[in-house]
């Protein structure tokens, strides 16, 4: 039996610890060994519960515990979260996250420190709650160079835009819905402002390309400007409007340029990602080998999340000694500005103005609905960000612009 | 660096070497060490490949050195690949492959032996080709009790469904086309019958629920007999005709019950599997935990299946001397004959029979479709696929039923 440990009873926290008790037996069959929760560290108490004997508040019983091997750090948030991990791996305990903030900030400085210390960092429930997307970056797609990854991120934007598009609702009441039902936090900022999408993007490009990607030289546009016209719109063109959360590289000689951007985008039917709804995730990846492939499921939720860090904690103990990872660069990845990356834009101007955006932009594709007599919307030839920006302040008064995949 | 030997250089074969030897760089920076094809067995010779200079046409010599750590077995069939495989697990090298026939038959034997010489036995490629699949279920979903796995599992039939309901072909014709763009083999058996799916679904039920399912027990059912006609009114009823492969578990008291089957099913746009089209493979899998979860991607062609394999051999590397597989019954799982499995059914009858289907059958819902005017659909209410047999004969004169999801 291992002793293990998890930091933080909340949400994802009391998941873990029913997901490890619930599915015990099945564990301790594939695991080759039980998992046994000896401590919850958490500030507040918790009578009543059967958690209670075990909590504690004081974290340094758990890191002088030499019973204890494996730790869940899901407290979220950069501290204490930061120096509780890198005493516990300094200590030789393996640590097992669902907390993005973290591993985007300090994930490489992490994993390097539990490789000098034989130990893991594995943080598979950072990235799209129950999607098993690390491991496969990790470890099934290993034998490819990933060229493109584009995930749908966050099951709160999604679910928004899944309902604008279903009931026609506004954003502001499409937002209150997803509040209402807890798939949206009463700040919802980290999410609808693309946020947390930018820093699961960043987790998931270092890993794919091999070096650290700040999450703050990603480009990121949230869905706070996504109307109900532009739903309308979407539609009459076949497509859906989704949050991508996207890195690529472009060969550039006997080098690359690594591009990563988080922005609403038009996405048609041909595309995996387009039927992707509600509250799931998904990540497409493109393999030079493999080609094309996408992993879907539930992106956040107390279960999918927990056992996901319960993955992790059992990997963990199966292959103590070993180092899971193979991400080990601290070296930040230069990220290309996106102005010289080419694509097609989706228009609406008023309609006075359509012979104004022909001369600005060439060849166009008018696109109209019945809904929205005063304006017109148009679709580009592909074209690079900045000639966009150029011919959209040449055609002047455009209300808004959405990116074409 | 590591030595490694490939059974076979036809096209999976040649793909795992151009897979090792194209991304060498990106293989050594990832595995921590450098992956180098000593041998590949062949009967045939390659004069003019650079591949020439390693080709043996003994088997021996590859079991015999020493270097070789690690073997791929592409060659496909049950012998003489069973044999070389089970000899070079004997002599403590790992083996890697892509043979679902070998798996399905001798794949628990086979582990079991891997396991007591301290090597690996690994096959991600022999079901869904690039999908990381076997790796998800042995690994990431492994604090999930699995209670669905349902797949498109067979490229060829799904390429030859989707052309049917994209371009109003026929089922030969699609067939013919399929040959002609290598997606279908000249004798099409293995795939249109539902062989290859039947074979891949007991791998993967095998991992999901811990005991050795023997393919003989599947029922299965091909596409053979899904005509133009059943497209029409699948298109009608707002579904996709596909040919699933699913392996669920129904609890019965303390325990549960085993299903299994292959066949045509009608598909719904809300099943994530509705929009898999042409020759891409999907999995879905539900876990007691995660909730629903979808793998997506590439399920044959040359160079995804052999990423596969190479990232197997990869593994086999990085983990020597550990047991991957968590896999380890040879135990046969009791499938339940699915007589007992309730449902709905799609069904086409004659027009002048209406009335009688209404009479055996209770409430339905008619369906019709302009183009045949002779005949009805209609779609029954839930029922058992004995119950649904029963009431067929009672109704007398049905031209076809298809199962729904």
């Amino acid at each position: 039996m291992t002793e293990v440990a998890v930091l933080g009873y909340g949400t994802v926290g009391s998941g873990v610890v029913e997901v490890l008790e619930r599915n015990a037996a099945v564990i301790e069959h594939t695991a080759g060994d039980a998992l046994h929760v000896k401590y919850v560290l958490d500030i507040r108490d918790f009578p009543g519960d059967p958690i209670q004997e075990r909590i504690t508040h004081d974290f340094n019983q758990i890191l002088d515990d030499p019973d204890i091997k494996v730790i869940a750090e899901v407290m979220g948030g950069v501290e204490p979260a930061y120096s509780f991990t890198k005493q516990a791996l300094e200590k030789g305990k393996s640590v097992c996250t669902s907390n993005k903030e973290l591993v985007a900030r300090y994930g490489s400085e992490l994993l390097s420190l539990a490789r000098d210390k034989g130990v893991n960092y594995l943080f598979e429930a950072s990235c799209g709650g129950g999607i098993p997307i690390i491991a496969a970056i990790n470890q099934s797609l290993i034998a490819n160079e990933i060229d493109e990854i584009t995930g749908i991120l966050n099951g709160t934007t999604n679910y928004i835009l899944s309902e604008m598009a279903e009931s026609g609702s506004a954003f502001e009441d499409a937002l209150a819905d997803a509040q209402e039902k807890g798939y949206a936090e009463r700040n919802p900022e980290a999410d609808v402002e693309g946020h947390d999408a930018c820093r699961k993007l960043a987790i998931l490009s270092s890993l794919c390309f091999g070096k650290r990607v700040n999450y703050e030289d990603i480009y990121t546009e949230g869905i706070t400007a996504v109307t109900h016209a532009d739903i309308l719109y979407a539609k009459e063109l076949g497509m859906a409007v989704k949050l991508l959360a996207s890195g690529w590289t472009v060969p550039e000689g006997d080098t690359k340029r690594f591009y990563a951007l988080v922005a609403p985008f038009l996405v048609s039917p041909e595309n995996p990602l387009f039927s992707v709804n509600g509250v799931f995730n998904a990540v497409f990846v493109h393999g030079n080998m493999l080609g094309d492939a996408m992993f879907y499921g539930s992106g956040a939720g107390k279960l999918p999340t927990a056992s996901a860090v319960a993955g992790d904690m059992i990997e963990a103990v199966r292959r103590a000694g070993e180092t899971i990872m193979t991400f080990d660069s601290t070296e930040l990845l230069p990220i290309t500005a996106i102005e010289n990356e080419s694509r097609r834009f989706f228009v609406r101007i008023p309609k006075e103005r359509e012979e104004a955006a022909e001369k600005a932009f060439g060849e166009i594709k008018i696109v109209t609905v019945p809904e929205l007599s005063g304006e017109t919307g148009f679709v580009t030839e592909e074209m690079t960000e900045k000639a966009f920006e150029e011919c959209a302040e040449k055609a002047g008064g455009i209300i808004s612009r959405i990116r074409i995949k």
